[in-house]
């Protein structure tokens, strides 16, 4: 007897609970990487090290890393891909997208990393402190021109065997004016987060904004330039952003947790790094603004500078603080708003259905596999 | 009796020596000056007042400026409008290209200004030393991401008339191609400034490649995308290129000469500016390397801390500095060299005539005004 397949029983490899995240985000850095490779090599040898270095691929002294250097997971070009496929089309031609939005993304960590003054990035020491803030500064400028020319030249194609149609082959003006505008934004959300630590009347909707330049912008960027290089109809393209967008708000609330509650030894950081700094992140915010007396502590807490005669705050002080979040409900709002957040971004993928019906098993499971990849990042508190 | 036009006889208007240069460029400014203005206007307000802060149109409050804030001279937007009508184009297709090159040039200064830790420009704070690190960095991405914007979605044009081709009006993917490779090489020429601060065996060649990067390059694009943008043959743009990198080494080597002995009052900067900063600039690398023995005292100075209980250097003391790269013959050389690359330059442009005749007197006009305007800056010597 052959089983009935009813109009509800999904294709084959297309339930999102069944996918290997991690695999897929292998198989896509694996796609990603030698492009990635091919366009650092063009850098001055100082600065190419450099890069080398933050990108995880070798020690300070330039020797290879131990385990081939496999650096940061790639999020961002796995994005690109695995949309480009969603959109119907071979995801080897969003892999100048891929490899520009990873170099968008670098340039950002390291002039970031620099401004708010962090020694540490991935448990390794910050391009600056170990080169100094002309290099992070130079290195950074770098590889925020390379991802223009990536996307202009047609170069990050790195299957180089006549698999990606032509058109990427001589570059995408599209693509590559999306990524400056996106800079732009990524530029603005950085320097209101700069503005907000002088600032204690911060409010939500602002500080929401704030984390869509920073991470919403790119992560949105990075699914809508997968669909411009498959040349997908312009409905199917702002689904994507949508989808990226809100999944980089939902990744943002889910960061700003762990900045506060995470183990250090998974995310990298001090233990209560982000309250060590009184940043104004999301829960902290929400806190202060909705948080009743707690919240209004919570505000006379941040208000408070370091004791110069006891040094930075001992943990203690800063589990005051973080209870204070909690007890402001701080917390409890900013799991919930990332919960809605990648439920919109979810919606906005089932929209594709609409406007780019899939046609084939492929375009099924990278959308199965976009889902996926989505509820894995919103479920890192867990 | 009429006069008989004879073959050596140039057309009217086309004498070099008769061309009337700061009028050219108000000329070339008040066509790049809006579309420019334009282009701040799209960046958020912190960043926006900050550049235009930079650019010279408002004060540090934000109000603007004495005389309409006419800021810099805005050099490379005028080499790239000529180009252009070099080419036989209407200069205004080349308005972008104008926007993105003075973007470019300004995104450098904002950084090389913190990384080389100068507190004043042209006799204003610089924006580090007013805002802080943070502000100059983020303001510099942001230009160069916006220089690449303008020139893909082709909004620099400013005349807004219709004149401007409709090629031009889509963006321009190979002017912004070459604007990034033009990004990464000027990367490449301050990294090895910053290397050579450190170093004492800095040869003649490698200073002139490291002043080719810091301004060659980018002179040498600001004069390729005009004709980039007026459609040029290949030929044409890479004389037209030739002209442009010739014309910067002329310009850097007639600046190193001005940070030496240049009037205060003119250049902006402290008198013996570069010697007080130790500067391995190409005159006194010249002297080091061919100066014999006073050469090798200039080496000696060079190597010599300022003496902690007097503070910097006094002047007597860069005076003697100045001697020895003089007495070394770094001086001499510097501006022999100057001549010699203004020569190459001119060269260069008198081999559009092969390439691409020119028809009409406003392209004859533009090639004078070129010339004249190449050295109208290699005379600032005097």
């Amino acid at each position: 007897m052959t089983a009935v397949v009813g109009p509800t029983r999904r294709p084959p490899g297309t339930d999102p609970a069944l996918v290997d995240v991690p695999a897929v985000l292998r198989r896509c850095r694996a796609l990603v990487d030698p492009a990635l490779r091919a366009a650092v090599a063009r850098l001055d040898p100082t600065t190419g090290a450099q890069a080398g270095y933050h990108l995880g691929w070798t020690g300070r002294d330039g020797a290879p890393a131990p385990g081939g250097g496999a650096g940061g997971k790639a999020l961002r070009p796995a994005l690109a891909l695995l949309t480009a496929r969603a959109c119907g089309a071979d995801e080897r031609v969003a892999v100048p997208g891929g490899v520009a939005v990873e170099l968008v993304h670098n340039f950002s960590l390291l002039h970031d990393d620099l401004i708010d003054g962090d020694t540490e990035r991935r448990h390794r020491a910050t391009v600056w402190a170990l080169w100094g803030a002309p290099s992070a500064i130079l290195t950074g400028d770098a590889l925020l021109a390379l991802a223009q020319e990536v996307l202009l030249d047609g170069a990050g194609d790195a299957a180089g065997d006549g698999t990606a149609s032509s058109s990427t082959r001589r570059g995408s003006p599209e693509a590559a004016l999306l990524l400056s505008r996106t800079v732009r934004e990524l530029v603005g959300g950085q320097v209101a987060d700069v503005a907000f630590a002088d600032r204690d009347d911060v409010g939500v909707d602002e500080c929401l904004a704030m984390a869509h330049g920073k991470t919403g912008t790119l992560l949105g960027t990075s699914t809508e330039i997968g669909a411009v290089l498959a040349a997908a109809p312009a409905p199917a393209r702002a689904a994507l952003r949508t989808f990226g967008a809100e999944l980089g708000l939902a990744f943002q609330l889910i960061d700003d947790l762990l900045g506060i509650w995470g183990d250090p030894a998974v995310t990298g950081k001090p233990v209560l790094a982000d309250l060590r700094e009184r940043k104004k992140s999301l829960p902290v915010t929400w806190a202060v603004v909705h948080g009743g007396d707690a919240g209004h502590e919570l505000a006379a807490w941040l208000a408070r500078p370091d004791d110069p005669d006891t040094g930075p705050d001992d943990e203690l002080v800063l589990r005051r603080g973080a209870a204070l979040v909690e007890a402001g409900g701080g917390r409890a709002w900013a799991g919930a708003e990332a919960r809605r957040r990648l439920a919109a971004a979810e919606a906005a993928l089932a929209t594709l259905d609409e406007h780019l019906p899939a046609t084939d098993a492929p375009t099924h499971r990278a959308r199965a596999e976009l889902v996926a990849l989505g509820r894995h990042l919103a479920d890192r508190e867990a």
